[in-house]
């Protein structure tokens, strides 16, 4: 028996997994296809500021305290794994197509300005001097010097790794339902029958979270699927933009994030490109419609013309977990034994190393530092009690402790 | 030794072998990846009508008897192969988006009808009748009975099955050069190091039949490359056009090919689309352009906005082997032993039958019949005099000779 079974693999399930081993847990993780779900079609845009939605408060207290982690999550993985994970410090140029997209822009930085958030309006000229590839038409345009990139794939191989390393097992089975022992749940049931026993579960299985726990009377779970549709190109690097590029276009957000160089593989010397991504209430159905290509190749070109040129090497249709209130759920449950890790919608990538922190220090008793770089600690604080997993009512009026309120 | 030996595996190489099987001859062909050039990629329209260039009376002759070819090599083929080639006569409905295009349109029927090329003009109320999922802005439309299509993976499925029948041999290598003996082409050296040797040799090798034939100075082949994207989709059948769908957007052709109901597969019970093709001067690079596929689905749902919804599965890049005067290269060379197939440009699926007959009867002399559907014989002998691969002059002037010009 281990000390902690993790349901999910994918970059919040392996982040959990990887911290937990660092404090000395025992740990298996349990995913058919781990990193096949969300985290493969993420851009991996650490983007707070720009991600920022109007009257959220305490989601962007979470994006930046989560923003502030990962400079030392990134470094202390890269040193275990002995491998990059693509973290690019070069900013953000957000951009605006026409004067409607352009009023929006200057909403936003009006909202980071109240934040603290370091943003600045750009004259179109100055915008083209941080990226010479700028299209012909826009509006106005932004810097955001603190919202950067990593490569996700790049962060789920190494933590594959790291977790290798330090003696955790990922294995490649489906957990199909809960184990439990006098209403506690102690592990899961793969798909083969076996039974995973651990002290502790940690049900970080994206949007499928929710049929999974289905038939646990005590706990509510609403993550549904939300259908985001990527694409990977690769150019000549002086065809690549040299800073993650975003921007409205006619109402719709678009980004499109290049990477550096690649040193080996097909695609040497090239500069990857993701452009994402599409919001469709729509179930994961892995597929990639015409409808959602051309929308994302209209916008991002609109922007930035000479991805035109550019190999379309991969559409990449997977489905976020999205809550109703847009906060994740991550931390304990109302069932002893059982954590939850999941609802990170468009921001799991940026949220992974923040939520591994939090659920590490509620699976070990251990004081969680609120102090922490680009956030207000008692706006944070309210923020990680707002994503507590317990405050969605039960379905069963019967089974609702009074105990296990926010803490 | 064999009486022929084909190089190239695609669909003109193919129905040569088939065609030449069905003489009484023996066959190999040599192809590393058969079927996966020009012919990978091509939709499959049997479009004499639509695909007619003004001034170009002598493709047209070729076009029109090639398609008076291509039932009876429809129902042949089917019957040797014991599986459909997916031939569907279900005519092609022709639109222009804007009044520029309106107005090429018109100039299009005028030159259908110069040549009895049975095609009128439709209102839009009309066309929409034919095909109720045409977009809202159309400035014109014609309809042209006798432009159908067929399945050119399935046209080479059959064709490879009915040869194994006939006992010709596909021989998974790639030709490397020709195997010569006192002037006379005698077969061919692969890239094992293996010569395959025979009586006849014919070059089907598209766009490549070029580098392979640099090094005899006695012929001229140009061809060239121009590469071509093609878009499958998957729809549900309600979604699919019922008609080949072409259209003129803003001067740009491109066509929408819908298929019948898969019956089997991951795919049944939906209908493929195909969209073609953008027209580069491209090497035959296999790389899907985020810029090709901007513009074909553009100009697409610009006719059928319905493909919005339609799976996304395949991006095919291919080059087609393209001439300086828009014919192909069919039949004897100045070498003997040497026979040519290819240049076929965005026709070779249409082209394919006639071109076989024409190659078999050159290689077994025998009479071939110009007396065929569509085409005013007089009008078609010149055109298969145009498309004589001899009508280059050779870069050695002392290699020329004057007993072999168009017979």
């Amino acid at each position: 028996m281990r000390d902690l079974l993790v349901v999910g693999g994918g970059i919040i399930g392996l982040a959990v997994a990887w911290r937990a081993l660092g404090a000395g847990l025992s740990v298996t993780v349990l995913d058919p296809d781990a990193g096949d779900g969300a985290t493969r079609a993420a851009a991996g845009m650490l983007a707070p500021a720009t991600e920022a939605e109007f009257t959220e408060d305490a989601a962007l207290a979470l994006h930046l305290a989560a923003a502030g982690r990962w400079l030392t999550f990134a470094a202390d993985l890269e040193a275990a794994a002995g491998t990059g994970v693509g973290l690019r410090e070069s900013g953000t140029l957000t951009l605006a197509y026409d004067d409607t997209d352009a009023a929006l822009l200057r909403r936003l930085l009006a909202l980071q300005a109240r934040h603290a958030v370091s943003s600045r309006a750009l004259t179109i000229a100055e915008a083209r001097r941080h990226e010479p590839l700028l299209g012909p038409r826009l509006s106005g345009a932004a810097w955001v010097p603190g919202d950067h990139a990593v490569d996700p794939r790049a962060v789920h191989a190494a933590l594959q790794r790291a977790i290798a390393d330090g003696h955790g097992a990922v294995v490649p089975r489906a957990a199909v339902r809960l184990a439990r022992h006098e209403g506690r749940v102690v592990g899961a049931l793969d798909d083969a029958g076996r039974v995973h026993r651990a002290g502790s579960t940690v049900v970080a299985a994206g949007w499928a979270s929710a049929p999974l726990l289905a038939d646990l009377p005590e706990v509510t779970v609403p993550v549904r699927p939300v259908k985001g549709q990527t694409l990977r190109l690769q150019t000549d690097p002086d065809l690549a933009p040299r800073h993650v590029v975003r921007g409205l276009v006619q109402g719709r957000p678009v980004y499109v994030v290049g990477r550096s160089p690649a040193t080996e593989g097909p695609w040497a010397g090239h500069c990857e490109i993701v452009v994402g991504a599409t919001t469709e209430e729509n179930p994961d159905d892995r597929r990639a419609t015409a409808g959602g290509v051309f929308a994302l190749l209209r916008d991002a070109r609109a922007l930035l013309p000479a991805i035109d040129e550019a190999a379309l090497v991969e559409v990449t249709p997977r489905a976020r977990p999205a809550t109703p209130d847009n906060l994740p759920l991550v931390g304990p449950t109302h069932v002893p034994g059982l954590h939850l890790a999941t609802g990170h919608h468009r921001n799991g990538i940026l949220l992974a190393p923040l939520t591994a922190e939090i659920v590490v220090a509620g699976l070990t008793g251990s004081w969680f530092d609120v102090d922490v770089t680009r956030a207000d600690p008692p706006t944070l604080l309210a923020a990680l009690r707002a994503s507590d997993p317990r405050r969605f009512p039960s379905p069963d009026p019967d089974t609702r402790r009074t105990d296990g309120g926010p803490r």
